[in-house]
Order: C-alpha cells, then structure tokens, then sequence
C-alpha cells in the first residue's frame, strides 16, 4: 500500500492507509455523500415510546397526538385560570397586538399557533389558545408577573428543539416565545465576551463570532433553529463540551424573570466575581421552571483554523478506552472530540445506506478524534505520531486520517449518520446515558444478552429486534443505547425498562446526560436522583415559583 | 546583540535577546533569586485596612487583635446557645476525645486552639472555645444537626488560608475542622475524574494526580496548606483559571451536609447530568454559609509536559490589550497564564530588592505569558512566532524568552514577588477587582490622580503614599490595584474608599474577584450586586440555613 506525507506509518501495521482512503472517498462524486438509506426515518423522524425511552420511526401524517392523550395520568390542573377576554386585552395592551397570537379567544391575529402547541419531533401536542411574544425583559416581566397573579399557567419557548418535550404546552398553558428577543447586544473582542438576548439563534451568535474569529462555546445538531436562551436553560452540551466544558463554566451572567416579575440582574461580563451565591447557575439547566431567562453573557474562545479529523478500528472497547487515555495524553489540549461507535451500528449505517465504509474488512469498535487548533502543521504532526503510537502498540488496528473538508465531513457522517441510519428497520428505543466510562458499554452487552436469550433479536422478520448498538460521546462518558427495531413490541419494552434505568442507577449514572428531563422523564428522575436531591429540588422550584405556574407537568 | 536559535528576532527590533536573559540570570548564583527587599512584611505581612482594603506591612508581634474588637459594631447574637459540658459531652461520644479540642470548658485536650481561632494573615481572631474534628460524613452530619438543634453557631474551616477571614469564628462559634476526612476515594484514570474528602490538601491532591499524569485544574499559592473542599466552598480562582476555567464548571460533584444534618448526596463521577437544578453549585463560593462540604467529585486535565515563559516590555495599556488578543490568537489552546505588571509595580520591586530586571531599560507596562502543551517543540515554535510578531507589529517593544526551569521561575518571581516587595515601605492597600478588560488600567491612573491632587504621593518620607501600582490576571480581567505606603493615614484611606468601590461599581466590576466575601467584604457586597440579588442570596442562605448557625457574622 502506499505510504503518505501525513500519516507515514510503518507498512506492517497499515491494514488501511490513506491512500486507501483517499481511494474511497475522493473518487465518489460529492452527491454520493448523502446518506440515502432513510428517508421513511427522515420525514417522520420519531414517535413516542410511552416508557421514556425514544421510538424512532415513520409515524401517521395526520395530526400529532395530544400529549394529554398520550399521557392519560396527566389532568389540568385546576388551580390555573382560564383565559379570559379581560386576560388577552391585558396582553394586548402590553405587547402590542403584532406579538399575540391568539386562537380561539379572539381573532384579531392571523398567525397560526399550531407551530407552538406542537414539538418538531411530532410527538408532543399542547391545547394553548395564547402566545405571547415579548419584546423586551420588561415586558417579560409585566406579563409574567401578570400570569402569576391571575393563576395563568405558561410556558417559556425557544427555539422549541426539545428532545423530551419540554418546550411545548401540555395543556392551555400560555405560551411565551422569545422569538422577538433576538438583539446581539456587545462583544468584546479582547476578552472573548459575548452578551445577547435569549432569542438569539445559535447559528446567528456563532457566525456573527466567526466573524471576529471566536466561536460560540457550544455546538447542536439544532443550530439553525435553537435559541442561546434555550440552550442555558436546558444545559446544552453537544459537540464542544470536551474541549470548552460545560455551561456552567461558560455562561459569566444571566438576566432572567421571576414569576413575580422580578428581574434578575446577574448579567455580569466579568470571568470572575465571588460576591455571594452563584444563583445563576439555577436557571442552567433549569427548563424554564423557575423563570424565563431574556439574556446571557457568555466567554467564547477564539475559533481554531486547524481541524484534523481521524476515523479508526479497535477490537475490544478496553482498547478504546486505552486509545481515549493515549489521545488526552498526546493530542491534550487540541483534543476537540473523541466519539466512539461499535461495529454493529457502523454494519447497519452500511445495511442502510449501502455506502462504503471508510475502513475495509470489520472491527468491533470504531472511534473518531477530531482535533482543533491553532496551527495546521503542528496538529498534523501530533495526530501522526498519536496514531503511529496506537497502532504500533495494537492498541488500534486500522486507521484513516481525512485530507480536506469534504473528507472530514464525510468521516463525521459515519457517527452523525447513526441516529438516522437505525430508524431504516421502523423504529428505535433510544437512551441517553452518562455511566462510568469503564462501565459504559458493559449495558449494550447486558441489553443484548437480554433481548436475545428471550428471543427476541434475529435477522429476519419474525424478530421484532434488528439488533442493540451503543454509540456515542466517548469523551464526555455519554452513550446513546439504541435498539433499532422491525415494529412496536411490548415484550420488548418490557424487557427494557425498567432494566436500563435500573443498570443505569446501579452505576449512579445518568438517565440523561444531556437532553435533559423535560416531559419524558419526569417520572424517572429517581433513577438518577437521590429523595434528599429531588427534595431539595423541589425546595428551589417552591422558592421561586410558589404558585407553580412555570411549565408545568414537566421536570420534577 | 546576539541572535538566538529560540528567538531569532530581527536583529533592528530586539532591544533585548535572550542572550541578555542568559548573561542577567544565568551568571547570579541561585541563592540571589529570592527576594530580599521585605522581611519585615514576611514576619508579619498584614494588617486589617478596617475599611475593607488590606493594609500589608509590620504589625505588632503581640498576640492578634480579636475581631470582635477591630469591628465594634459586631455583636455576639444572642439567640446562639453557649456551649455547655453536655453539649461537650455529646461531641466527645460522637466524635471521640481525640477529635475535640476544647479550652475552657473541660481540660481532656491539650490541644492548642489558638491556630484555629485565628487566621494565618494574623488580621482575625475569634474566642472560639471548641474544636471538633469529625472523620466522616455521618460524624458531619450528627454534630451539625446538634448544634442547629441546639443553636449552637459554627464555623467550618479547611486549611485556614482565607484572605478574607471567612474560616475563623468570630465569638465563641465552634469550629469544625475538615482535617481529619483526608482521604482520596477515587481516580479514574481515563476519564481523569477525581474524588476525594473536602479535607484534602491541594498539594497532596495535585501531587497524586501528578504520578497519573494529570493535574488538579486549580493552583494558588496557599497549594501546601488549603485544602480541596474550602478551595471549591470558596470558589477559589488561583493560576490556573485562564487554562482551565472555573471550578462551577469543574466541579462535577458534592457531598455536603446541610445544618439540619441532611447528607446532599450529589457527588456525581458524571461528567453531564441533566436531570433537575444543578443545586450543588450554591455550595461552590458559598463560604461555608449554608452547609459543609464533606467531599468532591471534579475533571481534573492531563498534566502539559511543555512549559514555556516569556515576559515582555510594552509601551501602553492599548499595547497589553492588543498583545493579549494576538496571545490568544496564536497561543490559543496553549496559552496557560497572561499576566500583566505595570512600570511601576516592576520599578518599585527593583527598588525594593536591588535586583536587575530581565529587561534593561524602562517600559509603562510589562507581561508575563506562559504556555503549557503537550509538545514542547510545537509550542516553542508557536511563542517564537507569536513574538516575532508583536516586535515587528510593534505592539511589544522588547522581550526575554525563560531558556529552563529556573529562568522560568524567576520570570515567574517578577510577578508573584509584587505583593512582598510592595510592603517594604511600610504597608499596602491592596484590592483585589474584576473589571471590563478595555478599562481595567484606567482606575489604576484615576487612583493615582486623586491622590496626586490632594498633595498625598510623593519621593521623600513627607509623603505617605509611595506609589499607586497596578497588576494581575490580565487574562482573567482580575486587577490587583496597590497602594504602597510609608505609614497608615485615615486621608488617604478617605481619598481610597469608598472612591475605588464606587468606581467598581461604575463599571459594573466586582470587588471580589477571587478572594470572596469574608468578613472583610461583607458590608461591600452592593457596590457589586444589586438589591435584587442580594435579596435572593438571602432567600438561599433562609432555605437552607434558617437558623443562621453556619459561618454568621460573615459574606452576606
């Protein structure tokens, strides 16, 4: 095989060389590069699965379910008013009649107010006759306060990008989008800091840092259409957590309201100040429970112009922990991320999608680093004598490294393409998980052992269980179990769960690592939590909202 | 001038190359590098600016002013119990008689209580008449519940080096003391996840992590005496922040007990968790006020093999603005600490100690970068560029490059030796602020006008003020403003306060950017946050605290 420039190692060790790599991908016409093997999954992307996991699959054109349907246990709760004409002319009032949209109240505003009721998955379904799109923090702060004295129950909006339904009303709540709150309000080139309104897209925040040569400390699938605002307050973690941490550690300062009105003035630009509690940080993570955040101050990093992307095989999960441990060593501080995929989900994208994988031949485990940093040659470098190292140690067994944008996108696809790839049989139980990282893929092997001794994985149609993969971010411990299916089967579920919220528990792991609980797994938080953690949960959402009015149903 | 293989600098543009680096430092035998100029400030460092600023120089050697007498307006209050034989009685049957010290009460003990009851600055000093020294986390738990039961006020105290008197007692308040849970409990050596009880010392900490090649993300001075569970109840800010971010973001775990002997079992090894408020970050920077951490759970980063120094000359604050923002673009993902010193602080330490600067010649203003990664050649090769730069741009007019350890050390002495020769002419006023970077300096210049007006600074012994200095973590925005003088004087600490905080409060600074609230910066708490906020710190400290046993008289 031949030998390269950039990644010159020994013959003897190459199973797969970039040449080989350049060979699959550069003679492919770029339209190739599309994943083809799902558009069922794609257009109706996912259902429901009662049970807190995640199905993904085709689901009925017709309308979208009624979550109070779906979750028959859940009743309105009687407390909260209904609204009333008095109500909206209070509303109107204060906002203007451009930022209320109505239905069924009155019929003065010809916005359709489905795209509010319902979550982009089409699994999640609200009754709101009423949302309010607030222009300013004050105007946040007289509607809330409104709310609260008149018993209105509400819901704050982002970008409605919610994994577990935690965006969209249940019932008549009133809905407060942040839509309108979409001003960039200072960035200051020399310390990184960037403040804007809740409202902000993310794609927006970040291109307008790309232009001043920052990035935004956080990157989502959802870029184009979530909201800075919603990203604090579900705690977003995403693609750049392995390299620039967690929220938060990002987020400097926070304007929110209370449902008094109160507005909290914690928008500090400052990296430190140790002046009394950090209150703040219960609005990250906080699903708009206690109030509505309108503003963030965030410390953004200066974009990294050299990306390097390398893709390869391992044959045992203990040699994928072995080569995370030799990357952080090696690669350290240009380490971007780390992603970890088993050979049975890399199978199916190929069953799927028909495509060629970048790697020849098949191993039982397949990792992609991403590394970023300032200088091309020197990254290059460190990725090469990285992979050199692993592979003359065995620790990896074959390796490619991308040449160009296109190819780093393409070996992205082979881990962003899974999700998609699943739903090609029907559906998907799907889990989001944090576990020890020894541990962690000990539960796709437990799940599997399950599933098959009850006869219920095979190859063909009469197995409702294609199979059970585990893939995932590797660097941040967080796996996603999927288990790919032929159809809906109770059996199934059964087998499932509580088994995986127990397994998961029994390592004081996580339910979820980073969606976050939403309305999905409200019931399950005990999985993870502690009765002392979720009572002094509940002591927090009691201090602030004492009436309750904040997205109810959901959370704790 | 001689060129250098490190630093190959246009000959026109190098004032100073790092042979003259080599020929100032190399030829000094060791013994020289330590300072000299300040004895008299080591013995006895400092002393209380009753006004909220530190006064550092000779104090008394008699025994330390109690608190309770520097701040008259201080009362005991009266709802505390005074401890008793059976309450003594109860400890020592929970915890032992070898975890009691007690004076006055029984004579069991002949431990001395004196190093608890005051601070290492010898600025504070409580009547505390009991120590108790739990082992354990139920031990914690069983004697903070007595004594919330009982109204027996406490103070929880870790290595004792609090800048702000925050770990002393101020009456009689009994003192818990961390040192006996020092166990480490866990590493994960992939996932670099560390667990350890509160009492741990940093240095022990970070020398354990050093074998497996890792690093705690947070280094201070104190590193030999504080311990791991005030650094993260204080918040602490230290070297490493610039690198490594904050410990709300490291953090990844608790264990604290809460005053009603409530175990918060939140000592997640997780590195995402989104499920419910992340209510352990209260305990991060809450001083102790609302309960004990007993343990932690925190990401700690691989150790960098490859540490570079440099330190400059530059000709305005502009300069040290635009150095920094091309540091971070360059250096980026290397860049460990910039650190910036003005002339005046670098002059009155060559005055103090007699020592030769690394540059000849005098700037306005001087910085100190570092860089630590994981290749030394790399990052070698990325500061040289980054210095041919800002000499050609003329941005940095002159430069030394550390060629080994000790050069960097003492690189390193130019700043960190600051705060000990600014004290030999006598004392120190001394504020540690945040501020937006682009105005940083300009308080230093305000400070130094005011007193210039009112005829207060001058060269000879007729003046009480020698000069006004700034310095700090420029890449933290952290500012050390410093006003050495020759002799305490109530006009000038008239001129300084409340001016300083003012102007803080002008910019929305903190004036506790890293060292806390104390007792020292209690009552200073609204030149940094509104009533707003300090109205909801109070509804933190009543939720969980609501007999004001922990730490009172204290942070807000």
């Amino acid at each position: 095989m031949a030998s390269s420039s950039r990644l010159a190692l020994p013959l003897r060790r190459i199973k797969c060389s970039p040449g080989t790599f350049q060979r699959n991908f550069r003679a492919r016409p770029a339209a190739q590069v599309r994943w083809t093997g799902s558009t069922a999954a794609t257009s109706e992307p996912h259902q429901q699965d009662r049970k807190g996991g995640i199905k993904d699959g085709p689901a009925p054109a017709k309308a979208i379910k009624f979550t109070s349907d779906s979750y028959p246990e859940l009743k309105r709760d009687s407390k909260f008013a209904q609204i009333t004409e008095e109500h909206v002319n209070f509303f109107k009032e204060v906002l203007g009649l451009q930022s209320a949209v109505i239905d069924g109240v009155s019929t003065d505003a010809a916005d359709d107010i489905e795209p509010f009721n319902s979550d982009w998955m089409r699994k999640y379904r609200g009754h709101s006759k009423l949302v309010l799109k607030p222009g300013s923090t004050e105007e946040v702060s007289k509607i809330l306060k409104y709310c609260n004295d008149n018993m209105l129950a509400v819901v704050p909006q982002g970008g409605n990008t919610s994994l577990v339904g935690g965006s969209v009303p249940v019932f008549d709540e009133i809905v407060i989008s942040l839509q309108q709150m979409n001003n960039i309000r200072s960035f200051d080139e020399v310390s990184g800091i960037f403040v804007a309104d809740a409202g902000v897209i993310l794609e927006v925040a970040d291109n307008f840092l790309a232009e001043k040569n920052h990035i935004f400390p956080l990157d989502l699938g959802a870029k184009g259409s979530c909201q800075i605002g919603g990203n604090v307050a579900t705690n977003a973690g995403g693609l750049r957590l392995l390299r620039y941490g967690s929220l938060h550690g990002n987020v400097l300062g926070i304007e929110a309201v209370l449902p008094d009105g109160t507005i909290v003035d914690d928008l500090s630009k400052l990296r430190k100040n140790n002046t009394g509690y950090d209150v703040k940080q219960l609005f990250i993570g906080g699903e708009g429970t206690i109030g509505i955040i309108t503003g963030i101050s965030i410390l953004c990093p200066q974009r990294s112009p050299a990306i390097n992307v390398a893709y390869f095989g391992l044959e045992s999960y203990e040699k994928c922990q072995e080569a995370f441990q030799e990357a952080k060593n090696q690669l350290s501080e240009i380490l971007s991320a780390f992603e970890l995929m088993d050979g049975r989900s890399q199978r199916l994208v190929n069953k799927a999608t028909g495509k060629k994988m970048p790697l020849e031949g098949e191993h039982p485990f397949y990792c992609l680093i991403e590394t970023s940093g300032s200088n091309s040659d020197h990254d290059s470098e460190k990725l090469q004598s990285f992979l050199e190292h692993v592979m003359e140690t065995s620790v990896v067994s074959d390796g490619v490294l991308a040449q160009d944008q296109t190819q780093i996108q393409e070996l992205w696809a082979c881990r962003e393409g899974i999700p998609e790839c699943l739903g090609h049989w029907g559906g998907v139980y799907k889990y989001d998980l944090s576990l020890p990282i020894s541990s962690m893929y000990d539960l796709v092997n437990d799940v599997r052992d399950r599933l098959t001794k009850v006869g219920l994985v095979g190859n063909d149609e009469s197995y409702p269980v294609v199979d059970v993969v585990g893939y995932g971010h590797m660097g941040d411990a967080n796996l996603h179990l999927n288990v790919p299916t032929r159809r809906y089967d109770k059996e199934v579920e059964r087998q499932l769960e509580p088994f995986v919220y127990e397994w998961v528990k029994g390592k004081n792991g996580s339910i979820s690592a980073e969606h976050g609980l939403g309305i999905a797994k409200k019931s399950f938080i005990r999985y993870s939590r502690s009765d002392t953690m979720v009572k002094l949960m509940k002591q927090i959402k009691n201090l602030y909202d004492p009436n309750g009015i904040m997205n109810p149903y959901k959370y704790i």
